[in-house]
């Protein structure tokens, strides 16, 4: 397992110092399968894919449902279908990315396999990791799943509109996140009302600016 | 990958027999974070535990938060940690196992961690699995997630409540499931509502008596 993540760091490193010198910022998208990772995507795709250029890798284990969702919404889309796999892993991105014109774009953003657990422990060499937690999984996630929280520089707390339907306690899991990870950015929303969209989408912009 | 699952089919197979001459009936509860797996056992036990004997083993990353949940239920309850490990496996459940009196068992019941992936593909020396897929997760799961659905003997469509609330698409989603699997049994389920616990419950028991 260790020689397993040391092989991935090296490829990995070598991914970022690729982006880094084609002038991409990319952010590997997690979460839990229907935490809503592909619908934020496409909310997003439409507020942002006028202002810069945005290209999207796609992972899931089968099916390219997802990558025939996004590429609707008029960015490059390439499907990485892991056949079973957890994850995505650096090797996979680095593979891909050949065919994508990188010079040409500003921000790629990678939805990974949903999962809470595994690929938080891959590397992939993104500039940083964003999780998207549903209102509908329970407010104790954090604490059950803390390594993806505390490796991720965001948070969105999705599907808010569900809150009153739910016995989420929004205080209690803003503590715990807090917590576990005190620089972690939040955002409350929901692509059924549109709330907390434009916050995030201007806060993804500025990331894309460093 | 293939000597890993070759070692612990061996120790499943041991599981299994050991299981059988005890006269104890074992099923593998699988389902995303927030799936609502515990609460859905809670449930359960309240409506089984006088009936027969019932022992829990609670699998998470971290943190005994469910086994307290179930303790309150008044069953023998053991909590497996994997410390960051995406699944359970069939040395685990050996070794927890030699702490209960299973003579004394008609169900026990894991519940894996939270992950619709990895715990599929470890046998734990089950009878059968089971897989809860809530509403609120999206009725593209089962294509995207096929094997944990081609595994299972049943399916709960959990947190029906929702439906409303959402665009799962019940017909598709139960089309999707035939397809993967023609003799799975579904039910939908809602421990808010109480809606379709009986049925489940009842099919449960009848599980215990073969």
């Amino acid at each position: 397992m260790k020689n397993i993540l040391g092989a991935n760091d090296e490829i990995a490193a070598a991914n970022r110092k690729n982006f880094s010198a084609r002038g991409v910022v990319v952010m590997n998208l997690m979460g839990s399968p229907g935490s809503g990772k592909t619908t934020l995507l496409e909310k997003t795709l439409a507020r942002l894919a006028d202002k810069i250029k945005i290209a999207v890798i796609e992972g899931d284990l089968f099916t390219a449902k997802d990558a025939e969702r996004i590429k609707r919404a008029g960015v490059d889309v390439i499907q990485i279908n892991t056949a079973g796999g957890c994850h995505l892993d650096a090797a996979m991105i680095q593979k891909v990315c050949a065919s994508l014109d990188l010079d040409a774009i500003d921000l790629l953003i990678v939805e990974n396999v949903g999962n809470l657990v595994c690929p938080a422990e891959f590397d992939i060499g993104e500039n940083f990791k964003a999780v998207v937690l549903s209102i509908t999984e329970g407010d104790d996630k954090p604490l059950k799943y803390p390594l993806i929280f505390k490796e991720s520089a965001v948070v969105l707390l999705n599907k808010i509109d569900l809150l009153p339907f739910t016995n989420f306690d929004l205080k209690s899991a803003r503590e715990d996140l807090s917590t576990l990870h005190p620089t972690i950015k939040i955002f409350e929303t929901s692509c059924t009302t549109g709330a907390g969209l434009d916050e995030w989408c201007t806060w993804l912009l500025e990331r894309t600016k460093i």
